[in-house]
């Protein structure tokens, strides 16, 4: 089961369950992987940015891609090797694809600063994971500085026909989406699988405008699926209805930084993973962000009872 | 009429209207400043960021602001004079005092890296624009990439007495206005006003957590005059539910580069500016972009009648 | 008298000389100017980084440019406009042009990022300032953050006639020379001026890669002019020579920040200009730095009389 | 053997020596400690920046540390363990230490950007690999975008006891030494060991301002050795007049990017390592770069002969 440029639907991007003590907790890890798998997840993607990755050792990357990859069964399953070197990023690539994954993902390095410098650094790691591994070009200007014109997405496509598909969150990014699209419409460039990330912020349109779908990680994954399916299904006004239910708590989520904590908060609520940890260093939700966590989701519960959770 | 720690409610960040041809148009100015006092601002910012203020020359510039205050009358106006150097923030700051405004608003340098620096950069400021002009110190580290922590913020604060008010719009945020509410309240930090910026998006919880109001340029002012006074008025759902209905559009014009370009046509559209157009360099809607925000009005006209604009 | 591919020799990157009360010493802008034409300098370059250019007002810039350009007679000068928009770019080009500029010089702002928004950049700068006006294209990442491959500078002259020169201050940046000379030689590329900045720490070996002098603000201009033309008269040992004895002032001097001071401060003791005040906010040498460039300058004076400078 | 603040002399940065097929090299590794103990050394840096750090994997990391131990013998060895996330850091300084460090270099995330998000980062970090592995504070804005004022380096000094040496590499740095030696000579702060790094561009006067010796890489450690103890001897001008001669080649070496190779160049023409190969992506030196170098040997060996270096 290898990624490749039909993929479509919503890989969540997971984090990284925690203990108390900064431990990966397992059996959350499980009960993730089964949670997204019944909300109608396509896939699933692990070690990204969001998922906690540069706090994990080698060793513990590679054991928790394989326990992701094993818990996933028949779901498809993006490992997040972007690192420092191409060394480290070989290493993990090859443990997570000897483990089952079905592909992996690559952000760029934030000291790229030319159309050539990035084309090249692509270059370069398929390269070192090799051309067999289906990867996943990751476009994140907010978080990595580097900027990618739609032209520089395609150089890259066209030069490593194990670029499957383009993780989108470039922002403003909704044009680069008709662009890539106009283009592999004409036969003007490969088609890959587009799927959005930014926190969800712009689903509503994204599909819309071509994307098959998302992968990101906003705490109601179940509504991701939602909206992709409706959107698919041309339910237009069924689709905004619900995403604008939630875009008050997504936007809340979508936070740098503290984001993570608001996603993990709301996850434990929900009971997909034991307790909101993150390993240090980590941000925490105060009482008062707390409390207006659980205000939204009580607005939200009036339109979607996923988000209606009894206070323990 | 002087800027003091006492302003609230809202300042509009008004956009520079001009013609197809890239000439200010003056007609628009003057009934884009009686919209806002119409919708009840309490104020007014002129020659921000999304003023286009760097793409007027100095002559421009100081007569753009003169119009505005001369127009607003009894509202006090504030002045952006952020420029590459003191002696250009000099010549535009007394140029618009002169002219009647109630003060001026400074952004930091990108240049800026360490907290001493911050703080040395604005007491050079003041020496350079004087100690009697009151000031508004813009904090916005997304667009100009200068961190300041709520100490340096503070320290600001406590070595120049003309500063009087905070734009607030780091991103996240929260915590930084209850930082500086907790330390004002404790009489460890003289109060200042803290109006909010960012775009709007954290309206709805930002005078729940002490802020005054807002300084941005949403499209619907009038939102956010109603928002901020229901949120002082403590009808928290009502003004929650205001802001959630705008939200899908806020969020849409909040995008970095292209956000203008909406707020312009959302403007136009409404008739309070006689058209969209921006000078060069700008960003323009393209046909596919701006049924997306036709859609967002029609969906939003369903619950704020504002947004119900006949098209032409 | 018009800017164009030709040029060559040095053209020095004159300071801003003030006096001790912030004003520009007008005397002194004489003074240098008669200096660097005495010394051989082909041309003359103002209102640069290092002529404090964004510490002036807009009067003050065309003031000045005026001034040099009245000074230096038959001697070309080249003035900066880089500003933050367009329109004061547009304003000082023209006045810089009708009181006789050979040309202006353009840096990119440090928001660029791709490639095509740093052609489109250029593209729209001359949109503004008139394709009859000559202009050096700038190219110092350290300072702008922008990094322009060869390809990309090849891109905006071929692109706009009016681009007749590089200001070639990368770091490293030898083979950026070479590259853009092979091109030029083998008709793949329109052949432009090449000066080099960067305080001159490798002019040493550009003239030998194919440049055609030097564009920089060294306290010593008759050095840059000696070892400038050495190289082309092919003395190779006297120009390594002559400049390795300059090196380590020259080093000392191209700190950031400091550098400025140190320059002025040896221009001074030169009686190039009557003080080495910079305006605010500007770098002072305490004495412990003093000490150390006059350390420098009493063993440089060994091998160059020209340092000789006995204390008043 | 732990580092301590009475560390002087010269800790050379040892590159990674590869094979012309990037395996590492390790017969190299081995002559080259031994050259840098012939050299006078007076302990080792590996793992840095310019050691190719992140080039290489978690288990070769690792390896590398533990075989420049083993040979070091008595030297003390420091072994870089910067990482993105700190379980790897911590997996390095404990393996490392284990194998008998003698401490180990942190450097700061280039996401760093506010005084006391810096301090944070070094309390995590000390906390991460524990408060009795003494370490090495690295202060290199130029490539990590971090800049850390006096005051904040003291900060770090005086929370963390294990914090023992500065690697001082600001540039310009030398007022920060002063600084900092002034503060610990009048009791305000804890005296750490301070050398010197940024290629040794100014290391002829960094003693003098009260550094205890330097911390880089260039390519005659030898040169380095002699100038650190003329200066503690007070030979001052035999120390500026060999340090001169070899500026510039230095200088030529101390170019970003290119640097190293230039480097591994001149140490494999010393016969320090086997080959000048660069575990890929790597810079190579072309025809006309090597012709330089090998040009600046020649000028350099008419006053050190131990740059005359004879062609194969």
């Amino acid at each position: 089961m290898r990624l490749d440029e039909t993929a479509r639907g919503v890989f969540p991007i997971a984090p990284t369950p925690f203990t108390a003590e900064g431990a990966i907790d397992w059996t959350s890890v499980d009960r993730m992987v089964d949670v997204y798998a019944a909300a109608g997840a396509t896939g699933l993607t692990v070690l990204g940015v969001m998922g906690e990755a540069p706090k994990l050792d080698a060793g513990e990357s590679a054991a928790l891609a394989a326990r992701f990859i094993r818990r996933a069964g028949a779901l498809p399953v993006v490992v997040g090797v972007s690192a420092p070197g191409f060394a480290a990023m070989r290493a993990l690539a090859l443990s997570a694809m000897e483990a089952g994954a079905a592909g992996v993902m690559i952000a760029p390095p934030n000291s790229l600063r030319t159309d050539d410098s990035i084309v090249a650094y692509y270059r370069q790691a398929v390269e070192a994971i090799g051309a067999d591994v289906p990867f996943v070009l990751q476009d994140f200007p907010l978080t990595f500085t580097v900027v990618m014109t739609p032209g520089v997405i395609r150089r890259i496509v066209e030069e490593n026909p194990s670029c499957v598909m383009l993780k989108h969150e470039d922002w403003p990014g909704l044009d680069k989406i008709s662009a890539l699209r106009r283009w592999s419409d004409a036969g003007a460039m490969r088609r890959i699988s587009i799927l959005c990330g930014n926190g969800g912020l712009f689903l509503d349109f994204e599909g819309e405008r071509g994307a098959d779908g998302a992968m990101t990680g906003y705490a109601f994954p179940d509504m991701l699926v939602d909206v992709v399916r409706m959107t698919a299904a041309g339910e237009r006004d069924a689709a905004h209805d619900l995403f604008d239910a939630h875009l008050p708590l997504l936007r809340y989520e979508q936070q740098p930084g503290i984001g993570l904590a608001v996603r993990k908060y709301v996850m434990a609520r929900r009971g997909i993973i034991a307790g909101d940890h993150q390993r240090k260093p980590g941000g925490t939700l105060d009482a008062t962000a707390k409390a207006e966590v659980e205000f939204l989701l009580r607005r939200l519960a009036r339109v979607d009872r996923r988000a209606a959770l009894p206070l323990a």
